[in-house]
């Protein structure tokens, strides 16, 4: 037990330095001056709305949990008039801190970013330079706040019940958030930037950020909401779910040693040193370009890490090599998806120039080339995620029975080490956008806009990058949580006295009634969302068309006279939990009805399906959009005609399409593949004992 | 055996019938009058196009089925080295028939269709009931041709050899010919759909089928090769697909009696002889709505073949009752599927006027509610396959080892048996829609024109429908393809003295390696074929460019100057036939690799991604193109602003979307399905004895 002691303490000091070097992070970024009134009035208001909206969520998500954790408590980890029920009390207390702890990380997110953004617009007066580290100081101090307070509280779970499974409960908490964070704030950021793009550029022709309109605050409060928060709260629980199920497997695995939860805690604890190393380092090169710092300081986070874990797995007892191995594997794995992910969506490659060139056809042609190449996208990740898996297995197997998934469930871990890392890079986003926004409407000059301008692109090409990763990372995460969820059915079978399942049989015909079940849900997942942002925008176009007509003078842009922003801020809110309700329900619905209907087995079928086409739409979507952005991007800095050119508006024709793909329904596919993964392994005693066929 | 005999009987009887009825409905369309010369000559440079492309698709076909022929006779279904080499001829044999049955009823298919279109537009100045007649019957010509060679090949196969096995051998010489066919047919049609509405109607601003289009022709022979010879070789494959796979397993269960071989028979001739009803009984009625007539006999011919085949099963000894049931269930969930399908695609319903109604904010938001709907819309079909296949599962387990995936299979035979039927439905659609074109240029006149605008439309309708059940049939094919899959493998296994799989476990990790990659294969697949569309149609147009600045007076239309028609229609065949090779050795060398990598149990997983991902993209594609066509077609009767507004625009980017989607993608995918399932089968030996992970 030493080895573990010993890294309880590595990762609690680990924690203590994320959270101090994340207030010195925000205090450094409170510190830089932000004097230009009209910048603080507006970036006071978007602080303002990204509050309104995480208020009212953070209260429904309140009810929904508080639902949840009734039930919780009633019926798991099993129900409670079979006896015990501290280890009910133990799982609710549980999911709530996984709520609680993630809502705080986001928090404290759009806290920083929202100060961040004002700062980064004047700091660009100065240069790139200083503009550039206070976005991406702003940033860090989400990643910093988010992988802190993920592994404090997966230790304090594991340190005070001593029991793997009860992670499962704080891992449901997590994603319950992050379902509501993602696709919420998803729903959210399109709402506000479809409405303001159609009522502002294309009707009246005024600029992005002019502040005539009012849904202009909304938008920028979306950028906050969906990619700080929601971008957090998606991979805070992704990581919980990889360690969580890495944890389940451990314990199983270590009988009296202890060594393999060691170290799993310890390459998370190193994972997060390493990203607080990488953090404290970047800096714009000479030459200036800020996506190559943004992406240096990936590499080198990579390096340390490897480093450093194969330095913990030298000097420390029962830490094995071929582990090692695996966690090494899904971290390159991990970086090589997101190069690939690069390779589609940037502007300098000729993918996105195609698009671009296609658009000179016409919108139909700007869609059809999108499409395709998003399809084609989603192999090279496809493959990656099944060679990482494959790999990983195959080293892991020689050390006994239950290593080969254990090693699944390290390559997971591996890839999501470097979370702090690429949450940085995430948040950095939508604090240089804001920035630019603000620089427009601080009146900052051109050369202020300009430097913004390619903070922003950077920006736009290293968010393809980490999506690529972090779905990359979900794929991988969801796999080991398949293995947790038969190891959680073996449970229940062996207590309701059954037969154990050895697996899931594809010819088995519940298995494949489960399997393609599980595959269309994601789709209709995702086309719920989207058609959610649509109704939504509607409602929005109509509230700004009334301001438009109502308040005199607002068109004309008269001394004075302002937009009522709060009321778009309250549309988008209402809306985007509205229409989310329906499809996180439909999900968790057909999870329910499957496992009824063809027991454990079905469910397992169900999840894989599930994982499978998730997993393609989501890496379709993600990338199509991506690349649709930025080839948009491309013509407007003068290619295939400019600006205004038939192209043109055909390129902006595929980035309307591309918008919710990319913002709302490619990234909340995995929240909700987390959902339906923990809700079938939280119900799965209630599977195994009553279903139709099961 | 005496039950086997006289089904034996019955079906060779049951295909004289239907040659017979075809050759003289194929007689009675030639009687019909054919007498305007510009409608004849136009006619005839349709049908002379159409040979250019199917002679040229063959030559083409002929040197791959050469190759493969070679490859087969070498190695399958055991190298020659290993022993005899009768049953390498065999299987060799029996391709080459699968391939030059399956052609020869496509050149039947379009030798009618291009005679019946004539006659079809002159009909329309009679009115809507010869109109009908002719149409239809027309395509009924394919529909039994491509139903009676189907099933004279599959008997003739198994009466000469006695070995189901080498019904695989037939299996993938329709299937390679369908490949071509119908991938080689969608992108040949679209190339001309989109050159000639690119050129036509948006540059040019003249009507869809205005004679000084160069593409024009090209465009009407692409309605014959992609919706005839294409969807007749599509069904044709899923057919032999499975009854072969149905029969493997018949043959293996029967032991000494022949009685599941006979059941297989026996329904497939009912479902001949209960499509030759249906043809011989459609008539419009009275109300004259030409849909409903499609419809209708539709469905009395699926209660003709539950009813014969329930009396079949009374009688004949060894029929069980619960196999019956599988038929009938498959059957009915076919029927389902295609009603949900129209559902989803016809505009006289809520949701084709939903995309039109949004297509008011723009071409993104017809995009973005179509790609919506298409998601949802394929969730219906993948739970009907789901259930059918767990009813069918459930009802023939009890009859004991190896029925209940016979069970499966024999719901695919069930769904397929009505194929006939569907195939002249299908084939209605291009002859009416050539016919539209006809009437047009030939200058019938408008009530003419409106009569075959009546046809066409309906043709759209139930192209949906059968579209939808050609997927469903493909996806409960393929799933007895798994089970003929691993059959195959076991006997090669068990001839290398390894280890007999008893299925595949998601939990293994070869298996899950080729699950992600197999689910990956059909969106690069679809993406390539349509990119394939989008470089060939640039070829097109710029033919066409070309030919308006060279050939003086074609512009203008001027008397006597006319279009280089077969330029465009060799562009559409080269490039044709060049785009799909990548995509189609794409598909076969990743099966090749993942094989020789995985093994045996990676191909089954690799074939359930492909088919899970397959069956959801197919219907994905086919509806949204589906219903961007229809919500097209509402908005031009008149609704959402009519022609020519900002909708329609919007509606017309979304059905140049759609074209590639649903005529050439979405129904490829079937083909490339079952391309990858035979290869799997028959190079199983190979897989089985090297593999790196295996």
């Amino acid at each position: 037990m030493e080895a573990l002691q010993l890294v309880y303490a590595v990762s609690f000091f680990s924690v203590i330095i994320a959270f101090a070097f994340a207030v010195y992070l925000h205090l450094w970024v409170r510190r830089q001056p932000a004097r230009n009134e009209k910048i603080i009035e507006v970036s006071e208001l978007i602080h303002a709305g990204a509050n309104t909206f995480m208020r009212r969520e953070y209260l429904i998500l309140a009810r929904f949990a508080g639902v949840a954790a009734v039930l919780i408590l009633i019926l798991l980890p099993s129900p409670i008039w079979e006896g015990d029920v501290l280890p009910n009390i133990s799982m609710t207390i549980a999911y709530l801190a996984g709520t609680a702890l993630s809502a705080l990380a986001g928090k404290i997110g759009i806290l920083v970013a929202t100060q961040a953004n004002s700062r980064a617009a004047e700091g660009a007066q100065q240069g790139l330079k200083p503009a550039f580290l206070i976005g991406f100081r702003g940033g860090a101090v989400m990643g910093l706040a988010v992988v802190g307070s993920c592994l404090l509280g997966v230790m304090a779970v594991l340190m005070i019940t001593a029991d793997a499974t009860v992670l499962l409960g704080f891992s449901f908490g997590a994603s319950s958030l992050a379902l509501f964070a993602k696709a919420g704030g998803g729903i959210f950021t399109k709402t506000a930037d479809v409405a303001a793009d159609l009522t502002g550029k294309v009707e009246l022709g005024i600029p992005e950020d002019d502040p005539r309109n009012p849904a202009v605050i909304a938008d920028n409060v979306g950028d906050n909401v969906g990619d700080v928060a929601g971008m957090g709260a998606d991979l805070f629980d992704s990581n919980v779910a990889a360690m969580a199920s890495a944890l389940v497997m451990a314990q199983a695995l270590d009988g009296g040693s202890g060594a393999n939860t060691a170290m799993v805690f310890c390459y998370a604890a190193i994972g997060l040193l390493a990203s607080i190393i990488g953090i404290a380092c970047a800096r714009v090169g000479k030459n200036g370009n800020p996506t190559q710092a943004l992406n240096s300081s990936t590499y080198s986070t990579t390096m340390i890490f490897i480093l450093l874990t194969a330095a913990a797995t030298w000097f420390l007892d029962g830490f094995e090599w071929r582990i090692w191995g695996a966690s090494a594997v899904g971290l390159v794995v991990g970086v090589i998806i997101g190069i690939t992910t690069d390779y589609f969506t940037d502007d300098s490659k000729p993918i996105v120039q195609k698009v671009a060139h296609a658009s000179q056809s016409g919108p139909a042609f700007t869609i059809l080339s999108g499409i395709s190449y998003g399809f084609i996208s989603s192999l090279p990740a496809m493959v990656g995620i099944a060679v990482s898996a494959l790999t990983a297995y195959k080293l892991c197997e020689p050390l006994g029975e239950g290593y080969a998934l254990f090693g699944i469930a390290m390559a997971a871990v591996g890839m999501l080490s470097i979370v702090g890392m690429i949450i940085s890079n995430d948040a950095y986003g939508p604090i240089v956008d804001n920035a630019r926004g603000l620089a427009e409407m601080g009146g900052l000059g051109e050369e202020t806009i300009w430097v913004a301008d390619e903070l922003d692109s950077a920006g736009n090409t290293v968010k393809a990058v980490t999506k690529g990763f972090a779905i990359g990372a979900a794929g991988l995460t969801v796999i080991s949580l398949l293995g947790a969820y038969m190891s959680e059915v073996n449970v229940a079978l062996a207590e309701a006295g059954k037969e154990l399942l050895t697996g899931f049989d594809i010819m088995e015909p519940t298995v494949f009634f489960g399997i393609l079940i599980g595959a269309g849900i994601p789709a209709v997942f995702s086309a719920m969302l989207m058609l959610g942002v649509d109704k939504n925008a509607q409602r929005m176009v109509a509230e700004i068309h009334r301001q438009f007509r109502e308040i005199a003078g607002l068109r004309e842009g008269r001394e004075g006279v302002k937009a009522d922003y709060d009321k778009c801020i309250n549309i988008a809110t209402e809306g985007a939990l509205k229409e989310l309700i329906p499809a996180g329900l439909m999900a968790i619905i057909a999870t329910v009805l499957v496992g009824f209907i063809g027991g454990p087995e079905a469910i397992g079928g169900f999840l894989l399906g599930n994982i499978v086409s998730g997993l393609l739409l989501a890496l379709f979507m993600s990338n199509a959009g991506g690349l649709w952005d930025n080839s948009k991007k491309y013509i407007e800095a003068g290619n295939e005609g400019g600006k205004g050119s038939e192209a043109h508006k055909a390129a902006v024709t595929g980035d309307t399409v591309g918008d919710p793909f990319k913002d709302t329904a490619g990234p909340s596919i995995n929240t909700q593949i987390t959902v339906v993964s923990l809700v079938s392994s939280l119900l799965s005693s209630l599977f195994a004992a009553l279903s139709l066929f099961g």
